[in-house]
This record gives structure tokens, C-alpha cells and sequence, in this order.
């Protein structure tokens, strides 16, 4: 059992805010993701005002507001240097022994054994209901955000269809491969999505591309890692350190225009195809509350390489992969109207990931390229071996299968729609349609956690 | 003519600031561009203290502290809803209407027939010599930072290297290609850059890469545009409207590991060849001042297809290619010692770009990706059709040429290295190695303006 696991993952402990003992709730006292509310601060002389996000703590369906909690006294003496702490600025939560004290704290205070009067004042001072709010990743826009590629599965299904007969390139499974995302367009869950418009290829070859509204509109099933601990520019972060650098994971949608994609991304990679929007879920799992739920990193095929020894070490290997069950919906308008649930898209898990979050770190960093407390990371899309466990429409609605024993072939020429209660098909997002991601952590002998849900509707194109 | 020249761009203007009338210097009274000084922000309360960038423009070999102008009076009245002006932050210069108003007052304060009693007042209060401080890009590091490829040679001569059957890309004449690069190591000029480490092309098909200090260590000759007005996630940026979104321009070397890149850039562009470090000139030189200096937009060969109509309208055909001449030199640590002169590499001009600065920008938000004040645009490798004009050392120190008629094909199997006056050849960049890049504007009836210089000495790689 990993050493990171303590007395606030015990599964026994309950809150006496209500809400977090739901044994379905994505967030009991073992979990406490950080997230964020936006308050406007009003200037003394007048009207102007700016807004500005307060660091919460999400419990059960209640934000704890930390500040607040702060201005009661009761998170004195969190950190012996700090024996008064009156103000907690989003950023206290990048330094890793604050983050271990406040967790230890809020357990205490939230713990069904915590005090009566201390229990009442922070009820009635400390406490907002989550549905009055909009909570909010604090760390909105990232200051840079870079998304990789870590799903063999899904690098092995997408390059068969882009280049059939040389799917999986030689670098992949030596080198995590990434590349920089576009951070102006990191937006929250719930922003909706409009659909992009763009160039796309020539009907004919040598004729002239298209330019119009997307066709092919999908999402990516991600996850997003929150760096932590930034490091200076010319200085690696050596994989033993790596998980020390990271605050925690959301879920995060990278929204794709594949048409677009496939006529630009050559040879400079995606750009206008991906950076219109990227969504992600409001709250951080902390890899404190992940602790848990670790897997075996994932097993490499007979015949594949081990990694290079800068990206390997003892601690990787037992640390191992996030064992995070993730899953995607699909609700169309008319299945909104006509009051159907969301369908169920896929599910697969983060574990089937070629390359661990540290391994991905470790190599951004690796030729000495400045992280910041804050970046964002996205994993990629999340592909397991098997159909239901795609990771986008691309993967889902294609008829071929790389990973059969023999490999069966894409026809290429069509699709194969997905059939949805409403009697709708969908082959890739009509205006409307909401995608939903969720994801949790579910283990033998602990509580359940959650990263509760990552949403975006489609809206139509801006015409003209 | 174009419309936006006007009685700032006289030639005849002379400044009461001597320097600024050297016919040598790259500031005239003329030019006026931002930058900025690092001031440090001393806490009343006690020692804590906060460094903070304030807004200059460099005149001649002087800073003027555009603060201490504001709190002299002197911008009083410059914009009518501000008849006093006591605090200009550096954000002021993305307001179009204020940069103008700032121009023409600093053509007056600073003119030879300003009051004597004003001279005295703002040449004692409101001068720094540029000796003294560093002269800083005040927007660093950028919000976003995305570099392009416009240029066709370049695109052309390293396609080749690259790819020898399919140098250029079917959709390099359709879209100003463009990828998202790293905001967090955009540097200033004058700060050494740690040669990388990090992966290289196995020495046979199927063996293991190589891990180490780069060997192929380069410089791209780029210009580097900087976002005034942003636009909203969703909306597109007209090209009609491109240019009034473009605050100015500076030099920027688009640092990059040739052997690095050719083993990770496939299939999802380059990353960590190109993010260990960007460095950029301290001096935004704005549209404003650049106006005189406009030639006819590259003339597409016959054969080539006309821009689809959202990359192209009259303003962008009228208002043409920036007439710059860019020069990269090289001095060694040995010539250094020596006292030998940094030795020109090369010469070109950014008229030769195969898209306007205002086709990248409205390419880029055409699919509704959100323009920050501040973003930083790489322009790409800024190469000509002459091969002293090629703007890196992997087109220099190679020897084909996919421009000549016939084509000549490169060996592939040897580089010609550069010879430098100190004896030293070099094929890429060696520890020690300082690169210095310039650019400036000349037309017949005008003053000469200039960008000053983007510098970076190579420092050896990280050990262990």
C-alpha cells in the first residue's frame, strides 16, 4: 500500500455536512478537491469593481469557503510559520505542506466529531450551497497549456485512419509525445461550445479547400493535470520529483474539428482545429486524495521498449498509474425535450495510459523548458482496448479495429452511426448536443471519490 | 501614400535629444517604440518588495519614463475623457486612439521647438539613459505565443531536408501556417540560453534514440508581431479590420534543436525542439511608425492560387508587406577574444513573406480562437529566394537548393560549414556562440528607423 495513504483516507470517516455521506456523492470528506468561486470586489470610491476568484473546497454538495474559514480563526497555526492566517490566496494551494495541513484540518473541522460550537459558526459563516454558485477551476486560463498523446490505443486507432500504413510512428513509445495548446481557450464547464469554422480539404486534389462551419465536430475524452510546483527555464524536473510537481487532475474535453484537423495539421501539428475551446471540470483532485486509487503502470506489449532511464525509476513504477474510471455522454436537444437521460457514450479508464502523468512532465521539462504553478496538461484522449472504451466520436463511429487479432480494415468510405434513445444517429456533434464527462475512483476497502462533471453544448456557427 | 502617413513622419523633425538625430540611430524622433524598465516596488511596511514593468519608448539612446511625463503634466488633455493623467500603465498602449495621441505628443515635447522651460523640466525628470536600465518588452512573458511559417522559402528549403519527395505541403498556399509555441520561455534579449538536451533519431531503424546535449543547435531569424486589440472566444477577426488589432513589431530568434525536432515532430509538430527558449528585442516599433515603410504583398508565382476570400480584401493588398532588412550576425567566444567584429550571416527582408502579418492574425481567430492584448505572433523563419538571405543555419550550411532552375539537390551526406574571419567554421551553434539579429526600415524620403537588436549567447548544456 503506498506510503501516501493516511488516516484522512480512512473509508469509516463521515462529515456532518449531510450531503457528503451520500455514498453516491463524487465528494466525501476523503475528497476535497479544490475549486474556485468568483466574488466581485467592490472599490471603495464607486461603482468600479473587479472580479476575482476565492479559493473553496468542495464538500458534498457545499463549498467551503477558505477564506472565510480563515477569517474565523480556525485555520491558525496551519503552517508553524503562519501562527494567524487571515488570507489564503489561490496560490497557497502549489505549496505541497500547506496543501497536507489543510487537508488534515478540514477533516478535523468537517469530521462529525469536530465541536458543536466550531461546527455551528463554521456552518453558518464558512458554508455556500455548491448549486448557488458557479464553482470555477481556479486557475483559469492556465498560463500555458500543453496536450499530449499518451493513449497508445487512441494514437494506434486515429494514425490508421490519417496514415493507414503507418499508424503508429517510430518515436511514440519512446517519447510522450505533446504539443502546446492554446490557453485563452481553456474555458469552464457549462461555457457552451461554438461550433468552429474553418478550412477544409479540396474535394479533389489540387482543387480548392472548403472554408465553412465544421462537419466533423467532436470532443476528446481528457484528462487535465494541474502543475504544481513550477521549475526554473534551463533546469530538468527528474522523474523521481515529477509527482511532487503536480497539484492534481480534472477532466477536460478537447473539443476537435476533425475536417479542419486533418487538411491543416500537417506539418506543424493541430492549431485552428483544437484551440476554439477546451473545457474543463471545476474541481482539482489533489494527488493526495488519489493516493488510493493507483493501478500498475500500464503493461507494456512484449516487444516494446522500456523507457529511456530518464524517464523511468523505481518510484514511477510503484507509484504506478490513476486507476480513474472515466465516462461520456451524449444529450441531444430533442432528447432534452423529450426529458431522456443522457447516453452513455463510452467508458474507459485512466490507467490504460501509455505514459504516466510523471512521465509526461518529466519529459516536457526535460530539455529545460520553464513549468509554472498552474499549467495545464492534458493527457490526450483516453482510449482503452476495447469499442465501448473510444475516447471520441472519430474512434467510436469508425468501423475499423487495429487492435483485432488479425486487424480489421476501415472501409473508409462510411461510418457507422451511433443509435441514441431518441431514434437520432450521430456520426460526429450537431448543434445542441451536450457532452458530458464524468469520472471517478472506486476501490476494495475505500470511499469512493469523484472529479465530478466536465459539460458543453454545442451552439451553432457565427454566421457571416 | 498610404493614408496613415502624416507630419510624424516628416523627416526633417529633429529632436532637442542629440542621439536621436544621429542618421545611424535605429530611434529617431520618427520611430517612438515601447518598452519598458523594471522598477522595483518598495512595500511601506517593510522590506518586501515587487518589481514591476513601467511603460518607456526609447528615443535616441534615451528612455523616456512615460509615468514620470504623465506626473510632469505633460499628458494632460490626450485623451478628452482624461483631461488629467496622473498614471499610465502599460496596458494604455493597446488603446489605438491613445497611441496616436502619445505619438503626436511626444513628437512635440520632444521636437526642437518645444518650450525651453518644458526642456529643461522633462530632460531632468522624466530621461533615463537605456545605458543605465534594461530596456524590456513590457509584455513578457505574452499572454499566448504562436509562431507561423510564412515564409515560402524557408518553407521550401527545409520541406526539402525533411522531406525530400514533398517539400511543400498541399496546404501551404491555402493557410498561413501556424502552431502554437511556449509562453512560459520567451526571454528577453540578452539572456544566455542552456543549449537543451533531450531525445534524438535512433542511429539505425529500430535501435534506441540517443539522449544528450543537442548537436544541431540553431537559430530562426523571425519577427515577432504583438496583439493590441483581442477579440472575444467565438468571434473571428475580419481582415478588413486585421491591421487595427496589430500593436507593432519586434525581432525575435526562434531558438531551435534541428536533431531534436527531426525525431519528435511527427505526427503533432515540433515541442521540445522549439520551447527550451524564444528570445525577443526589447522595442515594439508600432504599426504606427511603420507606415512609410509598406512594399506590394509577395507577389504569388503564376501557377499559385489566389487567397480564399477571408484572407483577402483591399486594405490587405493595399496596405501590402512590411519592408524590413533583417540581418543575423555571429561572433564567437574566440572572436570575442580576439576583438573581431560579430560576423553577418545573412540578409533578408520580411516583404518576402508569403503572408501579411494581417492573413496570419485573421487565420488565426478564424474559427473564433480568442486574441489576447499582449499575444505574441512568430512570423516563422523570415527566409528570401537568395541564399544569403536564408534565415537558419540548416538552410545556410546545406547544400542544395530547390529554388535554383533546375532545382540542385542536396548531397544530404555533408553540410558546408560557415567560414568565420576568426579561421572557425561552424555547421550549427557551439557553446559561446553569440547570435545577434537587426532589422531596419530605409526609403528614399524618409528617416531610417530600426528594431535595435535581439541577442543570446549560448551557454553549455545542464550536467546530470
Amino acid at each position: 500500500m503506498p506510503k501516501q495513504i493516511d488516516e484522512t483516507h480512512d473509508p469509516k470517516l463521515e462529515s456532518w455536512v449531510e450531503s457528503a455521506n451520500d455514498p453516491e456523492t463524487d465528494f466525501p470528506l476523503q475528497n476535497l478537491p479544490f475549486t474556485g468561486m468568483l466574488v466581485e470586489l467592490s472599490d471603495d470610491d464607486g461603482p468600479a469593481s473587479d472580479l476575482t476568484i476565492e479559493l473553496c473546497v468542495l464538500l458534498g454538495d457545499m463549498m467551503i469557503d477558505i477564506n472565510a474559514l480563515a477569517e474565523a480563526g480556525q485555520l491558525n497555526g496551519l503552517i508553524p510559520e503562519l501562527p494567524e492566517l487571515l488570507y489564503v490566496p489561490t496560490s497557497a494551494v502549489f505549496i505541497p505542506s500547506f496543501r497536507a495541513a489543510l487537508r488534515k484540518r478540514l477533516v478535523a473541522l468537517f469530521g462529525v466529531s469536530v465541536d458543536r460550537g466550531v461546527r455551528e459558526k463554521i456552518s453558518k459563516d464558512c458554508l455556500v450551497p455548491a448549486d448557488d454558485v458557479q464553482p470555477l477551476m481556479p486557475f483559469l486560463p492556465p498560463p500555458d497549456y500543453t496536450d499530449f498523446y499518451a493513449s497508445v490505443h487512441h494514437a494506434t486507432n486515429v494514425g490508421s485512419m490519417f496514415r493507414p500504413d503507418n499508424p503508429l510512428l517510430p518515436n511514440y513509445k519512446w517519447i510522450p509525445v505533446g504539443y502546446h495548446g492554446r490557453s485563452s481557450t481553456v474555458v469552464p464547464s457549462g461555457v457552451s461550445v461554438r461550433r468552429p469554422v474553418g478550412q477544409t480539404a479540396p474535394a479533389e486534389e489540387g482543387g480548392a479547400p472548403g472554408f465553412g462551419s465544421c462537419r466533423m465536430l467532436d470532443y476528446e475524452l481528457e484528462m487535465g493535470v494541474i502543475v504544481g510546483a513550477g521549475n526554473e527555464i534551463g533546469e530538468a524536473i527528474p522523474i523521481e520529483r515529477a509527482e511532487d510537481h503536480i497539484l492534481g487532475l480534472c477532466l477536460l474535453n478537447d473539443w476537435s474539428a476533425r475536417d479542419m484537423q486533418k487538411w491543416e495539421y500537417q506539418p506543424l501539428g493541430p492549431f485552428l482545429a483544437k484551440n476554439f475551446a477546451t473545457s474543463v471540470s471545476p474541481y482539482i483532485v489533489t494527488m493526495e486524495a488519489l493516493a488510493p486509487f493507483r493501478a500498475p503502470r500500464f503493461e507494456r506489449p512484449a516487444g516494446d521498449p522500456a523507457p529511456l532511464p530518464h524517464l523511468d525509476c523505481d518510484r514511477d513504477r510503484e507509484a504506478g498509474a490513476l486507476d480513474i474510471t472515466l465516462e461520456v455522454f451524449l444529450q441531444t436537444a430533442e432528447m432534452k425535450k423529450r426529458g431522456l437521460s443522457p447516453h452513455r457514450l463510452s467508458r474507459g479508464n485512466f490507467k490504460d495510459m501509455y505514459w504516466t502523468v510523471a512521465q509526461m512532465l518529466t519529459h516536457h521539462a526535460s530539455n529545460g523548458c520553464a513549468m509554472r504553478p498552474g499549467d495545464l496538461l492534458g493527457s490526450g484522449t483516453v482510449s482503452g482496448p476495447t469499442r465501448d472504451s473510444r475516447g471520441c466520436l472519430l474512434e467510436l463511429t469508425w468501423d475499423g479495429d487495429p487492435w483485432a487479432n488479425p486487424p480489421v480494415k476501415a472501409s473508409g468510405a462510411e461510418r457507422t452511426p451511433i443509435e441514441l434513445p431518441s431514434g437520432e444517429q450521430r456520426k460526429f456533434l450537431e448543434d445542441g448536443d451536450e457532452v458530458i464527462i464524468k469520472g471517478y475512483c472506486e476501490r476494495d476497502g475505500f470511499r469512493r471519490i469523484g472529479f465530478g462533471e466536465c459539460r458543453g453544448v454545442i451552439k451553432p456557427s457565427k454566421k457571416g
